[in-house]
């Protein structure tokens, strides 16, 4: 490694000492809706989420909500369920993250309570989604037994379809869907000090299986 | 974990001890033109890539290429140049990954030469292309130092622009990025058993920076 300021050094940082000292979750997502009316879906969509209990940035190529888990879930499955179109083939690529030893306390916000600010707006719309999503459990070498631990949980559920190259194949209504990701993600939290969870939502694909 | 048959086991998997005997890297991979033709694209794009030298395999969520590594990333690389429109905001996910040890010697195909077979007909197609990417060593503790070693050769490269929560963003040239990624991998390929690649391009995105 040189000494050369112009390079990162990650040399400080090990797996489980992580640089934030909160229990920041993560999540940076894109939305791709496959129409010509794509900006006004995804601005639409951000408009009418709740994002008052996540600390929020959008880039060129995604947005980040940070703070606590459910509420970090609570705001991306808002912004999803609000982009939904029935006329509109949608994917959404999201990475889930807590514990990276480069992150900080920095570009957060932890509500204090539980309340779940999107629930009420997004609780009656229903619709079928087929979803990607790779576990990788970081600085441990028995990582396959974590990630058997979710896949069997998503088979307990009933969203299991297949396993796949790379990933596993998960189908439900939306809401089921994210009600495993919170589960996978709180067995995560508790069991490694640094996971990622990526994870792709498909709607309205023209693809038959 | 149950003996119950519907339920995974990857308990005889441990890190480095690899399913697949042979040098199989794949690449999985969905393409979002979001544009009402994102079909025409898509289907237009995949006629015209040369396969020969991969598997290949389409599902509902992305296509698969697996094989040789330089094949594998000289296939997805004619792929997105291939459905390059300048009018379309484009985006490709993509998760590279080589040795996890789930994996089989199935599914896959090693062609014996070097020559590549799609670089003829995009060599001249140049347009500049923003990228993020995140790389997970899997198994080792001390998978920050090889993080960091790929995004200083980045730099070195002249195509990083920042760390950002989660992920390294690069821009350059759709050639210079893959040039990055095929020398990121074999630096991974030589150093690690197991790592994934989770990349995304975007071209004509309207979001300023």
């Amino acid at each position: 490694m040189s000494e050369n300021s112009k390079y990162v050094t990650y040399g400080s940082c090990g797996c489980g000492s992580c640089g934030a000292s909160k229990e920041i979750t993560g999540c940076r997502f894109s939305l791709s809706p496959m129409s010509d009316k794509y900006i006004d879906i995804i601005l639409g969509a951000l408009g009418k989420v709740d994002t008052s209990k996540v600390w929020k940035e959008t880039d060129k190529l995604s947005t980040i909500y940070r703070g606590k888990r459910i509420h970090v879930l609570d705001a991306v499955k808002g912004l999803f369920i609000h982009s939904y179109d029935e006329n509109v083939h949608t994917t959404l690529e999201a990475t889930l993250s807590k514990g990276c030893p480069g992150d900080t306390d920095a570009d957060s916000f932890l509500a204090e309570d539980d309340v779940l600010v999107n629930e009420e707006s997004i609780k009656d719309i229903h619709f079928k989604t087929t979803c990607k999503i790779s576990l990788y459990p970081m600085g441990v070498s028995n990582y396959m037994g974590y990630i058997a631990k979710v896949v069997n949980h998503a088979i307990d559920m009933g969203i299991y379809v297949r396993s796949a190259h790379y990933v596993t194949i998960l189908e439900g209504d939306i809401h089921e869907l994210f009600h495993f990701f919170n589960e996978a993600a709180e067995y995560c939290n508790k069991e490694l000090s640094h996971y990622i969870m990526q994870i792709t939502l498909s709607v309205n694909s023209p693809t038959a299986e």
